[in-house]
Order: C-alpha cells, then structure tokens, then sequence
C-alpha cells in the first residue's frame, strides 16, 4: 500500500522520524543514568510502546484506564496511572492487579487516600507533588503530604510531579530552570516522607521538554514523557526538538478549490480544535500544510480554520498551492495528543510513500 | 444501572430533552411543509436518527462515508455525504449503493465533476451553492455552475446550501435574514439550472438556527439540520434553544480539589478543546458545570482550563463545589458535536438517575 492509497482523513507516523526522537531522549536521560517511563497518552499504541520501552526498564506511564486495560493485556504489567484515582476506580484497578497488571495509582487527597487503604486489594500508590504547575499535586512542604502518607500506609510507594508549566517556558535556560524546580519539589516530598519514617522508592517526575533539558536528576528514580516521541508545532516551539522532527502528520484530500484558496477533508476533528500555539511565538493555527511526501513546501501555509469535517488553507504570501481536488497534502499538528485522539490507527511509513505497518491505538476511557 | 454506576468522563443524553428538540424541529418545518434530512453528524447513532426521522421521509446527512456505511448496513438507504466528494472516495460511495444504499454526494469542482460523470457507477450528485458563508460551494450567479451541471450530465439530482455563517448571527432577526439569503440563493441556483435544461429535484438548505427560524422555505425540496437534537451552549447563545434544552453533557468525577478549586477527569478529550463561545457574548469556557442531576447547581461555574485528562473547575463568585474526591458533575458542552467525538457511546437518561438505554456512535473515517 502506498500513501496515495490511503483513505482521508488519516494518520501517518513516520518510523524514521520517531526512532530518532526516541533515541534523543533516550540518551538526553542516560547522561543521568536515569530510567525512563514513557507515558504513552500520546501515541496510545503498543507497537510504539515496545520501541519506547526498548533499552528501558519497561514499566510505562497512561492517562487512561482504557490504556491500562490495553497495555497490560498486550504484556505490559507495570503501569503508572497518572490521572488522581477516585474510589470508584479501583475496583477496576484492582481487576486489572488481580490478572497480572502492577498498576501504580495516584492521588493528593486524604480521603481519596482512606478509601485506598480500605479498599480489598489496593495498589501501590504514589503521592502527587506540585512543583509549581497549580494544577494537581500537594506542595512538598505542605503537612498533608505526610497525612495522606500516614492514611496510605503500605500501599505507599512514593511520589511524582509533572512540571507541566514547563509548557510555559521558550527557551532551553527556561527548561533547566524549571526541571530543577520539578526535580528539587519531588525529592524534598521524598526526603519528608522518609524523614517520617516512609519509604519512597519511586521518586518519578517529568514532562517531555524538562526532561531532555535537566542540568540534574539527582533523587529522581525515573523521567516521565510522552509528546516528545511524535513531536508537534507547539513543542517544536519549545525547544523539545525542531520543525523537521515531527513524526506525526494528518493526510488530507483537498475537496474544494476557489481563488487559490483550498478546502480540504481535515477538519476540527481530523486536526482537533487544539489551537496551542495561539499563545506560542508563532501561531499555526489548526496544523501546519506539508507537501504529501511531508515536505515543507508552502512555506508557514496553515490551516486557518477548522470546521468539523472541513479545513480552509489560506496560501501564506508567495506561495501556491496548486492541487486538484483529490490531491494529498500533510498537516503537521499543533498539539499531537489531542490531534491523534480522533484516529484509531496509524498508517506508519519510513521516510517515503510505502505504508510498512497499521499501528492501532487504545481511545477512550 | 444508575447514573452514579457509570465509568466517567462518559456521554449523558437525556432522551427526555433530544424528543423536545426533535419536536420543536419538527414543527418548525412543518409550517412551511417542508422535510428534514436530518444531519447525523453530530449523533452518529442509529437509536437518534430512527428518532430524528418519525414522521419525515427517511433520507439523513452524514458528515463522513464510516457514516454512511453504518446507517446503510442499519437500514438507511437515502444518505446524502455532505462534503465535497474527492475521485478517490467514489469507488466506496460505489460499493455501498451497489449493496443497497442510495448515497447522494455533493460537489462544486467542474474536475471532479468530470470524475464522477466518469466513474462506472456514478452516484446522484448535487452541486454545492455558497449562499454567504464563503466555505464551500459556487456563488449561484457564476457560470461554473453551468459547466458543473453539463459535465455531471444524468448524475446531477440538484442543489444544496449551508448557511454556515448563521452561526455569526446573534437575533432570531438575524437567523431569519440568513436563513432567506440561503434560501434564495440555492432556490435561484435550481431555477439557472432549469432554465439550461437540466432536472433539479432537490433543493437542499438548513443549519439549525435557519432551519428553525426561515420566514418562507419556498422552492426548498427539504431542510438539513443536526445539532438541534442535543444543542449545545453556544447554539443556545444563538438562539437554537434555551440553555434547559441541551441533551447531551458529559459526566465527570472529581480527581482533586484545593482550596475551593476542583480537579475534573473530563478534559480536553472527554469535553474537546473547543472554545466557540469564546466569540459569543458568553464565554463558557471548556463548558457550564452542572450538578449530577443536570441542574444548574453552581450559577455560572465553568471548566475554565482543559489539559488531555484534566478539567480545571474555578467556582464562580459565591459559589461553593463542596464536593469529595469521585464526586459527580455533569458538564453541559460548548459545541456538542465535537465533544461527543471522543466517545463511543451513550448512556440515555430520561430525565432521572436510570440508566435506560446505551446507544453506540460511530466515529472516524
């Protein structure tokens, strides 16, 4: 199968492009000696988890108990949800346990804690830290840290944070700044707990750009990312790699022609209706327009609007794009999480128009 | 089953409140003796358009051929496909109606026109009018409407219009203005094309505000609408319904909560990252809160940040969410369509906590 054959609306996964940014990180944490636990939110694939796994311990981070479910029955066993559990998921947590899954829960909640620690078969826990996202997390210094630690008992296994305001930063000085913060947050929780008379063997922190930039991880057991195997505009605007690593692009058909102006068939579901890098240096809008062999060839030609099941490409100034209805171009994509989530697979190519694998992915919840 | 059963993020649509929808549509037209062909692009469900098309002809929109495949293998043969068709795309609009479908597909490119006059088992066809929205479709004065119609030959089996930019109108006086400029222009496409000798059985219009509101439908064959059925805030910012009238939320659990903010697991996916009301006179951000009932429990309480799993609930002022870890809200949705596309299926109430049906959706391509 070629790319031409390939029905539009669709993914395309280049193999090539996403082993290097593999191997990237890969070496960026082995400067540390410190094991990765690829989260897999993004690509939700098995396929690509073998090859993010691959040189790693193999546990693996998911966003999802539908990941977690799917994972653990293709053989992955030791899984970090990274989502705060409540109690009426653990029921299903412990289901997935008791046929051979070893899934790590989170929480920052005292009662979220109790409710751990009575349920029949609890898994291990690890503490959510904020580092100073604002989002989840209690701050390291914060004495709920040590109660949620006393309610948990022995089901605690330690801590982890998520500097996602790292997605603030512009630069790689902005990274190394805040993955010390991230860092410095997560060990102090640790040093507490263990103060108190706690283990906390897992010390787990990460975001894909704090992750490739740290100066440091001393006290941290294992790095958390995920992005950063398929890459986006809005990362490559943060420095996690540059506009030629993006390993994911969206086919599309123009299906409309006027003025220069093209209509094509991916739309605000196809692309997602994420506008990240609305507030990035330079805005994308909905994706940035490739040439089928996912060339740039038009220039900063985007996707200017997106309808449900309709784009609208605009030619950037000088450039034109002179393609027939039916003709193919590429969308590289603003935000790749929410860009792959409408898909349920991946036509995966190496380089050039032969489709070598379908990757399926896990959607849902 | 009991709403408080339910895995969660995961769809609500109140049976009770889609049948008062489908009714006020319903008389509507029914005014002006006028059919719906209604849209399923937002449902995508057998169970709604067996509801959605009592007492009409039968025929439905869809937005996607996965679309048209699922409601011709349940039993819908008269599906028109509308977005632009590409050469590619006839081989399976081909095989579907030579299994029993009657796939209507629309074009306003005199190439793909030609395409499809080729293709051995051409499809009926109608030709896309641009009646003000400026997406798709030929002004209905330019000649290439002629040429469309000649190259089509005995394919050609009408028009259609789609007042899209009746989303920008913000009065019942502006939807009425809209929806008679729609009207016009696809009804003075099929005069042109009568007066040139050529058949123009259908004469196709709708959006739902102009569906709902049109003063005269003279000369229209039947209306297209989809979203009416579950509305959403910002088509109850425009005049659609009231804001009581929106079917569809999404059922969400409280991961977290500091100090009087609350941690959501609907986030980006589960509600999508469309922000339409942000143009609207009122900003909903990611969507109202409502409490677990469906009720406006908070006042003006919205998700004001949506992270891939995370919604981020702010009380509004004077508001309290006293609510634990694994408590329930409902999130009534900024744009319906997009927020039901990340979810397989739905788990019909009818007004109450009982879980009376689940109906499946077919998503993607």
């Amino acid at each position: 199968m070629k790319l031409a054959d390939l029905p539009t609306p669709c993914l395309v996964l280049d193999r090539t492009i996403l082993l290097r940014n593999i191997g990237s990180m890969a070496r960026a944490l082995s400067r540390h000696r410190v094991p990765l636990r690829p989260h897999m939110k993004t690509a939700k694939s098995i396929d690509v988890a073998r090859l993010a796994t691959a040189g790693q311990p193999g546990g693996i981070t998911v966003s999802t108990l539908a990941e977690a479910e799917y994972f653990s029955a293709h053989g992955i066993a030791d899984i970090l949800y990274a989502v705060g559990i409540t109690p009426q998921k653990l029921d299903q947590v412990a289901k997935l346990n008791a046929a051979g899954a070893a899934i790590i829960v989170i929480t920052d909640d005292p009662d979220a804690a109790s409710a751990i620690a009575a349920h029949k078969r609890p898994p291990r826990v690890l503490i959510e830290i904020d580092s100073g996202e604002g989002r989840g997390g209690v701050p390291p210094d914060d004495d709920v840290l040590l109660e949620i630690a006393a309610r948990l008992g022995p089901s605690l296994a330690g801590v982890m944070t998520h500097a996602g305001h790292s997605y603030a930063g512009r630069s790689i000085d902005d990274m190394a700044r805040i993955a010390e913060a991230e860092r410095a947050a997560v060990v102090r929780a640790a040093e507490r707990l263990r103060e108190a008379g706690h283990d906390s063997p897992i010390v787990s922190m990460g975001s894909s750009p704090t992750a490739l930039h740290a100066d440091s991880l001393n006290g941290i057991s294992e790095v958390r990312a995920g992005v950063y195997m398929f890459g986006d505009l809005f990362q490559a605007e943060i420095g996690t790699h540059d506009l030629d690593s993006i390993a994911l692009t969206v086919l599309t058909s123009v299906i409309g022609r006027r003025r220069g102006r093209l209509l094509v068939d991916a739309g605000g579901l196809a692309l997602s209706k994420d506008h990240s890098t609305e507030a990035a240096p330079k805005d994308y809008g909905y994706g940035l327009v490739l040439d089928s062999a996912g060339r740039r060839a038009f220039g900063d030609t985007i996707v200017q609007r997106a309808y449900q099941e309709h784009g609208v490409i605009e030619p950037a100034p000088g450039q034109q794009l002179d393609l027939p209805v039916g003709g193919k171009l590429r969308i590289a994509p603003n935000h790749t999480c929410m860009t792959a989530a409408a898909h349920d697979r991946y036509y995966v190519v190496e380089g050039g128009d032969d489709i070598v694998a379908v990757w399926t992915r896990v959607n849902g919840w």
